[in-house]
């Protein structure tokens, strides 16, 4: 679903570490913490690698790339390993998030539960329909986005999600990286240009209906 | 941002195929659009992979695994590539798709436009919500979910998305199955328990975030 940028599966320049490892840090973060509100202490790659259906060989190698996390005889600590891989993503610390375009599905994007379980907390929305400027969605005041500047740098804020029709994207995507924005999660179908400083990953939701097309027309082999 | 059963790198029993594989399949077919789009009758591994940030060689080799496409002093046609990938991804055929959740979520959803695109059609919408059925929202009109089996086999739907609150997730996917659906596109956070024959794939936006965060403290390389 992300840009294809941000998704080889080889190490890249920018990186030593593959992108994939990266994306599979985040699965194994869900499960840690599922294992934690089921009342677990302790996990194993073998447990991790059986719920997420990779080999255990394989969740040991991933993890290895930041460092040694099992202890001998009684595997990862769940917590221990959960507050690693949180270190690793950065989401250690909270983020404070922007949204620009409150469409259906900015506002969508507003009412997602997920972001705030995982440290992201939207503290400032972005439109330019005077009809939404000065409201608040879902406690969240929404100001224009030519005020964008000011808002960030009051609330801190590095990141944005960009859920603004397709011809609109590139124009504020221009203003969020004067503003100082960090990094885009952009939903818009476009592919932005940006400073190198500027990280983006690109949403494609069509991209999750092949994979599943694919997997339904070709169905795992019997027996 | 998919299940992780859904996305090991490696081979798994269920496909010789690894899953990394079949989502470049994705990227490759959005760049050859882009280039046909754009005019371009042919292209190379050379051109898709800068384009994608992959080298050549990871071009060739994901390509390798569903047969022979290049043309020797060509490189790639592109329209024949676009037919083959499509052909692979089970997307040559158009896809009926209901949409179960007219939240927010499931209102922006069908307002996607990027699943048209690629040959899915939202032909029935759901939810139980007396206040919304009945009616007819983006042209779509919108069921009791108690009447799906019925629509899914009227309009020969196979697939569908899940976007209703995690509570009620589970018992909408048991009428899913019950309607004979094949594949769910899950947004709601919680894993759905499934027969085998019925292929899922989850859909959690907080990776993405993740993700960005990860580049965002993990800058590439000066130089």
């Amino acid at each position: 679903m992300a840009d294809a940028k941000d998704k080889p599966d080889e190490p890249t320049s920018d990186n030593a570490v593959p992108k994939a490892v990266v994306s599979r840090l985040s699965l194994y973060l869900r499960e840690l913490q599922h294992l934690v509100r089921d009342g677990h202490e302790t996990t194993s790659s073998t447990q991790l690698g059986r719920l997420l259906g990779f080999t255990d060989a394989q969740v040991r190698k991933d993890l290895a790339y930041f460092g040694q996390f099992g202890y001998p005889g009684i595997g990862y600590r769940c917590s221990e390993l959960i507050d690693a891989i949180k270190k690793i993503l950065g989401t250690n610390q909270p983020w404070a998030l922007a949204i620009v375009g409150l469409g259906n599905l900015g506002r969508a994007l507003m009412g997602y539960r997920g972001f705030q379980h995982q440290g992201f907390r939207i503290v400032a929305a972005f439109d330019v329909d005077p009809a939404k400027i000065g409201k608040s969605i879902e406690g969240v005041p929404v100001h224009h986005l030519d005020d964008c500047s000011r808002i960030a740098t009051e609330h801190h804020i590095r990141l944005a999600i960009i859920a603004v029709p397709s011809p609109s994207a590139q124009k504020v995507a221009d203003a969020l990286v004067a503003a100082g924005i960090e990094g885009i999660l952009n939903f818009a179908p476009v592919t932005l240009n940006l400073p190198k400083h500027v990280r983006t990953i690109g949403v494609d939701l069509a991209i999750e209906l092949e994979q599943l097309s694919f997997s339904v027309v070709n169905p795992p082999a019997k027996g």
